[in-house]
């Protein structure tokens, strides 16, 4: 086992997993790898789990999952044999959902049929703004077309555009997939506004999960297989920043990244819970 | 018929037609309305061509076009009943090959099927580069997909995307679309690099089109109905740039535009001929 260092203006060197009290992990490429056929879990990561729910180190899934329902992806997690309820995950539909009623806005919904149904409560009449999900094979052109008239027939000053998750793509089976963010910025580009992230690295996405760990941002670590939104998103908000080398990771450009530095780097989540319970 | 004025440092006030020595025209939505059916010539622009034609003022059709071959385009206008033949148009496709060749790349081709003939010549094996046109329909996420792994595959830096044309959207029938500058703004985002533009508004590529007319920049005109890449494109490269009031000309944010002041607005291609003959 290999253990990364990180060093700060008033300490020495510490190892990035002393003194965590809160943890959260991005799940696509750290629990599993999602695909075609419903993807597998990673190697470790079921146990991996199974340890950190049994530790005293509370934990939250982190995911921009915006396919499926909470409860479905709950499920999809047990059938891969983890020990997973909806409580343990935050995702972005139910804070958008929460977004859309506090605001009193009317969405033209651009996102997965599967989670249509979380929708069910607002009204997309009249639409005032666009909310987008990843809809992997269901973002065709009339699709996108007609988001996109939905925001060219407001005032530009008016356009609303939220985005559930701004990541730039996934790993779907053996393949890499454009992610929502890469849609969101072709409507941004199209239609002269600025999307809202309402996911990772969202400030106020984050917050949530934090407060339901209960623990201050200083002490919480992230872990996730994407650098941008995962790593250098948490960093930037306080928290440690710890890349995995699965999932989408690719070494060639994520060790060293050009921009970000993790706090540290793990092969897989079994290794960070390792150094986590070791550490602490 | 109203004739609209601009002022400039040196000069009291002059109409935009004045000193004209050559025009360029965009085509679609300034001579015709394109449409799933073939679309209509807007009223007045055939025999407008004509005057134009027999004048002595050159001018040139300069297209973002890249759905077909230009004896297609010209073919296309042609049933329209314009007097217009292949070398009246300028259009990306014919500018794209030439660069292929001239800097020895290898396209990964994300273009509409029926201008893939136009490449046959270019070798597509083992692709060092991207090329995008609008592709309407052919939009597909598995397509986005395959030229988002090439462009991934590279080392970040030699990361090359080339999209014939930047434009936002279009009027596609009754409907506005996506135009190809869009897509390519998601794969921009996707892969952390910046697209190239082999097509209006880039300045190769007006600079092509103003050496076929023979004149000086600054005595050529460029009559469109996009306020972006039309108007504004040429008169940041010192042309005097005109907006029509047809094709996707929007009234309440086009005049005026937040960012972008014409030379002039017409009606129509009808008004703006009438003008330039009666004034040169």
């Amino acid at each position: 086992m290999k253990i990364y260092f990180f060093r700060t203006k008033n300490q020495p060197i510490m190892s990035w997993c002393e003194g965590v009290k809160g943890v959260l992990l991005d799940v696509t490429g750290v629990l599993y790898n999602s695909g075609p056929t419903g993807g597998a879990a990673i190697e470790g990561s079921i146990d991996a789990i199974q340890r950190l729910k049994t530790s005293h180190i509370p934990f939250k899934l982190c995911s921009n999952e915006s396919t499926e329902t909470r409860a479905n992806f709950a499920a999809k997690l047990t059938k891969h044999g983890f020990n997973i309820t909806s409580d343990d995950i935050v995702c972005p539909v139910p804070a958008m959902v929460d977004l859309l009623k506090q605001e009193n806005l009317r969405p033209h919904l651009l996102v997965h049929p599967d989670v249509l149904p979380e929708f069910a409560s607002i009204s997309t009449e009249n639409p005032n703004c666009v909310v987008m999900g990843d809809c992997n094979t269901h973002f065709t052109y009339s699709a996108m077309n007609a988001a996109f008239n939905t925001l060219l027939s407001m005032s530009p000053k008016d356009r609303k555009l939220y985005s559930m998750g701004g990541g730039k793509y996934y790993k779907d089976g053996d393949d890499l997939v454009l992610d929502v963010g890469a849609y969101a910025k072709a409507l941004e580009y199209a239609c002269d506004c600025k999307m809202v992230v309402c996911g990772k690295p969202n400030k106020l996405f984050y917050d949530q999960a934090i407060r339901l760990l209960g623990v201050n941002i200083e002490d919480c670590v992230m872990i996730g297989d994407d650098i941008i939104s995962d790593v250098g998103g948490a960093q930037a908000l306080g928290m440690k920043g710890v890349q995995v080398r699965t999932g989408k990771y690719r070494a060639v450009f994520d060790e060293p990244h050009s921009e970000i530095t993790p706090d540290g780097y793990v092969d897989n989540l079994a290794e960070a819970v390792d150094l986590l319970l070791s550490n602490n």
